[in-house]
């Protein structure tokens, strides 16, 4: 399963483990990689890693694991790329220059639509060294608490990888499956909640312009599509319904001479 | 140690785990909150959690870890919190109204400077039920592929609480030790480039211009600091000191009438 689209710069963007030490980051790093549509996985130097760890925390990123090539350097690893940007967390000479992944991500695509371009992390206990920073072009500093900068190397590789997925524009929201309704359709729902209100005696009619504003008020806080209003009017509509119902049966065993609670409710429509 | 700073909204974000199953996302968990901030963690019916894996992956967070809360509802989770924003892969009815982190991060950061405020996630194999997401206030989606859209517990929490650090604005990005050269400065040191390239026979006076703009180019590529500029001007005046004591050492042999090779650089300068 190759994650990324056809021709998507992101085919080109290859993570760069440094000297990894833990299976499981980098099977989360598989996971995460294929969440974000990337694909090349290199890792440099691992030390006895325990493969059955990181195959348990890749889930369904298994062929991103198999397909990972192994390489004894970082120069090897970066030698066919136009871009080796390292992350780091560490302040120092030459870290003045970096940028946050989000700066950096519209560039990293640009250069990635027509080379290829590495994305180069560090050991978990040290992080990227000097050395490394050395065969890097460009670095970058993921932004943290200065209380507790150092991210785990897979959240590393996770927000890097976020930022370059949405600049790249694959990700379409879920769309509204229904439009926002018209001013003529809230306006007729109001009206609908208002009768009800009136009639179920919650307001009377002195009252009620004061409570429908409040009404108003609570129903435009956000955005309502034709489908959120048509749910309102039709719980408005069998409100009234009921309203009337229960005016008619008391005028009905009023009519009968019952004895029931003699309190009117206010403002009540002759029932149709 | 608390990761908030002081009157931070950050420290009314509170992360709700609903039912997680494993040690150590739980502990991931805690990390990243560190990493990003944030302090205030509550799982909710948590099933048989190895402990033990969660204080490996906490690492320097297990304050967050120890200060946990563990309650037996999501109700109970949310229930002083103004808004309960939950985390969602699934399509669904209910779910169109939802937005990236990056979309809600300036929200939860306006909800949370007056009231508590919670992101929601679901069990690492299912995410939120619909009736978690009931429980919800607000719907949101991580952009990630739709060939593997389902992001692993921890990485899920990264991303929305490093979008909602990012969107606080605390901060802030390491400073440019040096301000950017000015103009002056960066033709004094191509004018020692040109006259060290001249002296070691480089290039002669009839190239020297098309060689400068190529080197120019090079140079101008990104921004130079003072610094940087200092460091190129050095090294072109000792190239420059170099080709003179050349020239001079040359000029004394071929007096000594010392057999040397002869052939003579191109437009070297008297030396000085």
């Amino acid at each position: 399963m190759n994650m990324a689209a056809g021709d998507s710069p992101l085919r080109n963007v290859r993570i760069v483990l440094v000297r990894p030490i833990y299976g499981g980051n980098i099977g989360s790093v598989c996971r995460v990689m294929a969440n974000m549509g990337l694909c090349d996985l290199v890792t440099v130097a691992p030390k006895n890693i325990r493969i059955e760890e990181a195959e348990t925390m890749a889930c369904w990123a298994q062929d991103i694991l198999a397909s990972r090539r192994e390489v004894p350097s970082l120069e090897e690893a970066v030698k066919d790329c136009a871009w080796a940007l390292g992350a780091t967390a560490r302040p120092g000479l030459y870290r003045q220059h970096c940028r946050t992944p989000r700066e950096w991500a519209p560039r990293v695509l640009a250069a990635a639509s027509a080379n290829r371009v590495a994305l180069v992390f560090g050991p978990e206990d040290s992080g990227l060294s000097n050395d490394d920073l050395e065969r890097c072009t460009h670095v970058a500093r993921i932004p943290s608490s200065p209380e507790y900068p150092s991210l785990n190397l897979s959240h590393a590789v996770a927000v890097f990888a976020y930022e370059i997925y949405a600049a790249s524009g694959q990700f379409e929201p879920p769309a509204e499956r229904t439009p926002e309704a018209t001013g003529e359709l809230r306006e007729r729902m109001f009206d609908f909640w208002r009768r009800a209100l009136l009639n179920i005696g919650f307001m009377d009619e002195e009252k009620a312009q004061h409570m429908m504003l409040g009404l108003r008020r609570v129903f435009s806080r956000g955005p309502l599509t034709v489908d959120d209003v048509n749910i309102l009017m039709g719980v408005a509509r069998q409100t009234l319904w009921c309203a009337r119902e229960m005016i008619k049966c008391r005028q009905r065993l009023a009519a009968l001479g019952e004895d029931f609670p003699p309190h009117r409710i206010a403002n009540e429509e002759t029932p149709g």
